[in-house]
């Protein structure tokens, strides 16, 4: 292969946003698109993004008591029928399957779209007393929803996820549990993807089929669209009561328990490209970077670089940090710098003859392109530092792109010009579905992502029905 | 709950052997029946055992150049129809979606029994020239095959496992892919299921559908019968050919990559009960196990005990070991001894009153039963190595049963004498499909399960068929 190859181009973001996103997952090598439509592979640089979510969920699940389990990947159609505003939700966008060893099936099978019902039908069997509570169950798994338009990460046929689902005696725990899991999904944000999120309950018309209450924590892409990044249910009673689930309580009385889930998906990944990336492709934050630092040497053939080179990437490595060196000497460091730039990899240093002779290297950041000089002596006992510096930046620069994107708007003219220009638009709303669907009509598109505040003083009025507004939502455009 | 309730029993080994087993699967919570048949919920305690085999796979797979990776849960008939032999090997028990979004598909869909044609489908895009190999990509998820009679993590119609799918230039780098895998397999059994193995290449009866060789580790059971605990095959060129995977080699000719594939599944789970447990229940080998120190404290209301029973918690945990103290008072001791052996957790420590005006507490090994005493400060600077001996003295124990259990046999008498007695009978073989047909009908069911070894002098006879022999086969009734 030539030195003088091109590293693949990508479209501007701002010539079209959406080009660019596709462009960066094919060309970063994260994921490409099978032969069934709607269907992704996720390729091995994906992949360990999604490891890296996975390590750190597992550990804060864990800690706050949840354990993992599997259960069936087919629910069968007698039993998914049971919830009805459940079923109504999902029905629809089902893939069913009919035929099994060569017979059909009396009872067709839905492939999971969530498993609610699969952990309803599994409590209903283990909980017969109080002592059995509460129960904090989590699964990793794909789930199938059967979507017109698809998006790598954003919406597929088929995404991977995680799903908890816990039981509790009282309705105060289990909005407990909601709330804490929220929290969790918010600090994978904060410690681990750099990305703030502005978070709340969704309105009775965003909520999940079947839910008394949805959280959400939603997260703003550079082109001003929002993207819900992870959801926390408050199902109540109404599985409990719809399954049969019941336990023996303190009074001896059999009682219902209350029930929650909560998710985070591969949509992460989505969010995690479309927050950070840029026209050079993906900027990936340190702690879920599958590669932290690499390391090009320049003039390679000069004795000593290369070996220098795989000195720091050894003592780099001692430290638990994911470092590689590219010595292929076929392609030059100027194809390498673009290369890992498009792959996102959050820190290059450079060593080369004239470094040597000084004793430093070249540090450079992927996310502002700033470049360093530092003593080799010192990589070994800042290198850590430096990326978790990386981190705290790129989790500022998000914010600042966040809270400039936060208008509070008094009128239906000021809504629209937001949604329109890209952003949130903090509004005061009655909450009712019929309104809602109106700011849709009237700003092409625009939805209420959660609510900011519900407490309202008495008096105050939603802008565009002219009905008592109750709560301060933040309205926008999304994914 | 009173003090006075009775553990649950379980049927003995001798008595009902398969009923022992599903006690064991049930009673131990390691997993229950979900509503579809064939379909098994893996609860917390089951689902952690599979966490550890996956922990310490992934750290083998990813050391030898292996990628996780995530591939679509579905396969096109029309993509499924391309290679002949894997198509007749698994379309009997496919499960097919033939419905979604409310629509009939034109081309239906097989949930994955296996994935080697998605491989395929994948590399055939992503590789072009000779340095875009070796490709080594791995996957963990669940496959369904639609089985008749199913038994918790032995067969069911959905199962977890890994699947290992690689490309390579030559034929002998793919051979060697095989071999190394199968030993990393091989591996997995000694040095952390405590599962000694035999191991060598499958018949041509036996081989996978597709492939040119299979290779396998055969575990045996308590009972006398195998169990094939996982396969590495040698697909050879015909994937590579039927579904069009080609690049352009060293000699500027386009060429087919030869191809392998490798699994282990939850049926390691299914052997870990099958080699270790006892009449009282589970015994897990510490490496897998997920809690491998339970503390019970003796008349726990006595000033102090409880106190030292956290301490030796801290103490434990401290060294990365998983430890729990049952300091439930509604328990009796003696509940709680057999509730854990029950749960077959490698090591128990007692402390009462007595044990600590002595300064020491009570040692208690799950997999013999032997009790020691150990000074209170000693258990810090030994622990670790009462785990290490329990996983040594668990493997020799199995290694025993193996050895005590493989005959040399002379004729169809002597095969039929040890298959039925339960265990591994070493023939010669002439390696004939037809005959291997007539063994199973002569032993009642009896099948090769590996190639003990292929360098025969010439002049060797079959003693079935009286043909040439080619080969010493381990035969074996089997799961």
């Amino acid at each position: 292969m030539s030195k003088q190859i091109k590293n693949q181009e990508i479209t501007s973001r701002d010539q079209d946003f959406a080009q660019w996103y596709t462009d960066v997952c094919k060309k970063a090598e994260l994921m490409n698109y099978s032969s069934v439509k709607g269907f992704i592979n996720y390729l091995p640089y994906g992949y360990a993004i999604w490891e890296e979510i996975q390590a750190y969920l597992n550990g804060r699940f864990k800690a706050n008591g949840a354990s993992n389990v599997y259960l069936p990947l087919v629910i069968p159609s007698s039993l998914f029928n049971k919830e009805k505003e459940h079923v109504e939700g999902f029905a629809p966008e089902t893939l069913v399957a009919t035929y099994g060893g060569g017979n059909q099936l009396n009872d067709p099978l839905i492939i999971r779209p969530t498993s609610e019902i699969l952990f309803s039908d599994l409590y209903k069997n283990i909980v017969s007393s109080y002592r059995d509570l509460p129960k904090m169950y989590n699964q990793w798994c794909s789930v199938v929803r059967w979507e017109k338009t698809t998006r790598p990460f954003l919406r597929g046929s088929e995404f991977l996820w995680q799903e908890g689902h816990c039981l509790f005696e009282t309705a105060e725990q289990a909005h407990e549990n909601v709330i804490k899991f929220l929290e969790i999904y918010d600090d994978l944000g904060k410690d681990v993807l750099a990305i703030p999120f502005v978070k709340g309950r969704k309105t009775e018309h965003e909520k999940f089929a079947g839910a008394i209450a949805t959280y959400s924590i939603e997260a703003l892409m550079h082109d001003g669209k929002a993207l819900q990044s992870g959801t926390s249910h408050d199902l109540g009673q109404g599985f409990a009561k719809a399954f049969g689930i019941s336990y023996l309580g303190r009074k001896n009385v059999l009682e219902n328990p209350y029930q929650t889930s909560w998710g985070v998906s591969t949509r992460l990944i989505g969010a995690t490209i479309m927050v950070h990336g840029d026209d050079n492709g993906l900027v990936l934050p340190p702690r879920v970077a599958p590669i932290q630092v690499v390391i090009i040497p320049i003039r390679q053939q000069t004795p000593g670089v290369l070996e220098a080179c795989h000195e720091i990437e050894q003592v780099i490595a001692k430290q638990g940090i994911r470092v590689k060196v590219d010595d292929d000497d076929n392609k030059s460091p100027g194809w390498k710098f673009a290369e890992y730039e498009m792959k996102g990899i959050p820190l290059r240093i450079e060593v080369g003859p004239r470094d040597l002779e000084n004793g430093q290297a070249v540090l450079c950041k992927r996310y502002n392109g700033e470049k360093d000089l530092l003593p080799i002596t010192e990589i070994e006992g800042n290198i850590a530092k430096v990326l978790d510096d990386i981190h705290t930046k790129m989790y500022q620069k998000a914010l600042e792109h966040l809270n400039s994107h936060i208008s509070d708007v008094e009128d239906h003219e000021g809504l629209k010009a937001v949604l329109e220009k890209g952003g949130y638009a903090r509004m005061k709303f009655c909450g009712e579905e019929e309104c809602e669907l109106k700011i849709k009509e009237l700003t092409n598109g625009g939805t209420a992502r959660c609510i900011a505040s519900e407490n309202l003083p008495e008096g105050e009025v939603c802008p565009i029905c002219g009905k008592p507004a109750k709560m301060v939502v933040y309205f926008a455009k999304a994914y």
